[in-house]
């Protein structure tokens, strides 16, 4: 048997590498999608990728393919992640899974192994939804979540829209997003929560993500005289923006296992001497189960209508987005399972309480995911950490389960 | 006697024709301090004063003195305002105040009438303090209240201090602020409230200006993942934010004649699916009574500290500015009563509920302001309207209330 065990230096280098690309003061990474600091760890993918001899397609999402090739020829085996990151991000979120993945791909190429079905690293474009609401809309695309035309039309706070920052990056490639098949997509990521650390394990096998709405929230009412309106006929928007965020919070509160989060608010015209007219905000709520997340919207909507009976405001809200609890493929996970055993680590079950590209991939492929522990639980921060061993573990795992289930395939195909 | 009524139809024109630099589409006017927009106007109003025969001088602060010869070379007499406005400011906020004193001027000139003072028209660099904190800095520097250098290296949201601004559109000029001596200052104004217009009154005659404070907060929590960080985990600074504004509203509401006001409020990182770690915003607090004040401030102080502990916030407040009220010189306010009379207008005394360039010039010289009624009392709003025949009323008044004045200083003087 050839050794087929991932070098956790280099996995740990690459990591550091690219996080010199829009890296902070503060050791996190600020690398927005589409931007031109993507555009230079999307060269640096391509390149790496390519001096393993892959083959590398980008789909008009600009979602990248890195192809290196099987005994036969049908739909690849995929493992992947993203590697555009939060305003104030960390090193692993993202990063992780693709660097991951590229490095058990190079284990594999230098043991010269030849698995039965093509290999591909995948980096999924806009996972994080940060500069482009919703998150992970390229998979969206790709799964048939959302249509091409209206993701490309979405625009960034600037104004800006998807497809003209796609072709400013020189990103928009001629695969029709989803029409390219994979026969599995398998994911490593961070847990970015607290129980594998709590519970001392090396990994997560994650059998589903738990369901998660997104909203936008407008609250009009009218610009006025700091000091020369009196209290009583003010209709201050950012006084009903306040309560809205005090009844998310509250909302969430009342179900043990929901988070609610009002993340964006913008304050217009925003001067110290004019009453707020106008607010804009983003809600995120989720929980494993999609009636209670029926629930929280129904008690918001009512606290937001007194709010705004209230105060004089005019408050509309639109749902962005809203994705079903997801069940991970049994076979898939099942593979998990058994290359965190062979690979000698501890492990549980878990949901995944964050949104993934592999939630939207698991609906047109055989999917799953594998979680290490992050520090203190903490995410989307520049404090995000994970050790060289917690990184290398889910890069050893990742391989094993692939190569489990090439082994499947093989069977299944009738080698 | 010579003619010496101004001309509502020609002060109309200039406020309309002002009114298109930095017009908005909804029929305000957002011309920010020391933007291109703003020299655009400076340019303007220097033409149409040295049209007039006027020498226009520049102090270092960006302060335009457009001077017009008296009998005596004694310090001026001077009248006007501000043209910067609000993001989304109005067309009679400062520009009438400017305008209605070079149609006053324009009045004299027409008629070949020689005053015994100087009579200077004055536009005050940053009144409204949206780009550059706090408001009434150039008249701020000019009473002594504020030091230049500090006024000067203020910066706006993007960084660009005051300084470079002024030197970007060329109006640092050579006259160190401050230095510039005053027989006697009259400012017109809209109210910005609903008391002249309720009470059918056309003319306020403003004895003073209600105390007022501007300040700073900072809010640090912590950034995290929105989808993994269970509720009580988290250290949200915008629900720590949103609990202060509602702490602002409550404590003003407790004061019968006190406004308290959150004006900016922004969110870091700013994305949707991250708990925020960080705001920033501004509170301005106001009463006629500055013990008021000191009262709310304690209050919103104590809320702060309890919203900061419950939270796991740090909560950072400075004081930008503190204005105590203001007691108009008695002769000038005299002058304006009078001129209202003689103009045969109804008047009312009245305190300004807003904070003008005249509350600081009435520290280093005699001072008094005129009110005009506007419309439904809103200000610092795109719909802000003062008709035709309110604003030349309130041209006339200052114009007799600086011959009243003129006439006092030549007995003095022992013309």
């Amino acid at each position: 048997m050839k050794n087929l065990t991932i070098d956790a230096e280099r996995l740990w280098n690459d990591l550091m590498a690219t996080a010199k690309v829009g890296a902070t003061p503060k050791g996190g990474i600020c690398r927005l999608t589409l931007t031109d600091l993507d555009r230079q760890v999307r060269d640096w993918f391509k390149a790496q990728a390519q001096a393993l001899g892959c083959e590398v397609t980008i789909d008009d999402m600009g979602t990248m393919f890195a192809r290196y090739p099987g005994q036969r020829d049908i739909p690849p085996i995929a493992m992947g992640s993203h590697l555009d990151t939060q305003p104030t991000g960390g090193k692993f979120d993202g990063a992780l899974g693709v660097l991951a993945a590229l490095e058990a791909l190079r284990t594999l190429h230098r043991a010269g192994y030849e698995t039965f079905a093509p290999i591909e690293v995948v980096n999924w474009t806009n996972e994080e939804g940060a500069r482009f609401a919703p998150p992970m809309i390229a998979s969206g695309v790709f799964a048939g979540v959302y249509k091409r035309d209206w993701a490309c039309a979405r625009a960034d706070r600037g104004g800006e829209t998807f497809g003209d920052a796609l072709d400013k990056i020189g990103y928009r490639g001629p695969l029709r997003c989803g029409d390219h098949k994979l026969s599995a997509f398998f994911e490593v990521h961070i847990e970015q929560g607290p129980y594998l650390e709590t519970e001392g394990k090396d990994i997560g096998i994650v059998t589903g993500v738990q369901a998660m709405r997104w909203y936008e929230m407008t609250i009009t009412g009218q610009d006025t005289h700091a000091g020369t309106t009196p209290m009583p006929r003010r209709h201050d928007a950012l006084l009903g923006a306040a309560r809205v965020v005090e009844a998310v919070n509250r909302t969430a509160r009342q179900f043990p296992t929901a988070v609610g989060t009002v993340g964006i608010l913008e304050v217009k015209p925003g001067s110290p001497n004019v009453v707020p007219g106008e607010v804009f905000l983003t809600m995120d709520l989720r929980d494993p189960d999609a009636t209670v997340i029926d629930k929280m919207e129904n008690e918001i909507a009512a606290q937001a209508r007194i709010v705004g009976s209230k105060l004089g405001l005019e408050i509309i809200t639109k749902t962005i987005s809203a994705e079903p609890a997801v069940q991970f493929d049994a076979d898939c996970v099942a593979a998990v399972r058994a290359a965190a055993k062979i690979s000698g680590y501890s492990a549980r079950e878990i949901i995944s309480r964050a949104g993934h590209d592999a939630a939207f991939v698991s609906r047109v492929a055989p999917t799953a995911m594998i979680f290490v522990p992050c520090k203190d639980g903490i995410s989307h921060n520049e404090a995000e950490f994970s050790s060289k061993e917690q990184c290398a573990a889910g890069a050893q795992v990742l391989l094993q389960a692939v190569l489990d289930y090439d082994r499947q395939l093989a069977d299944h195909y009738g080698k």
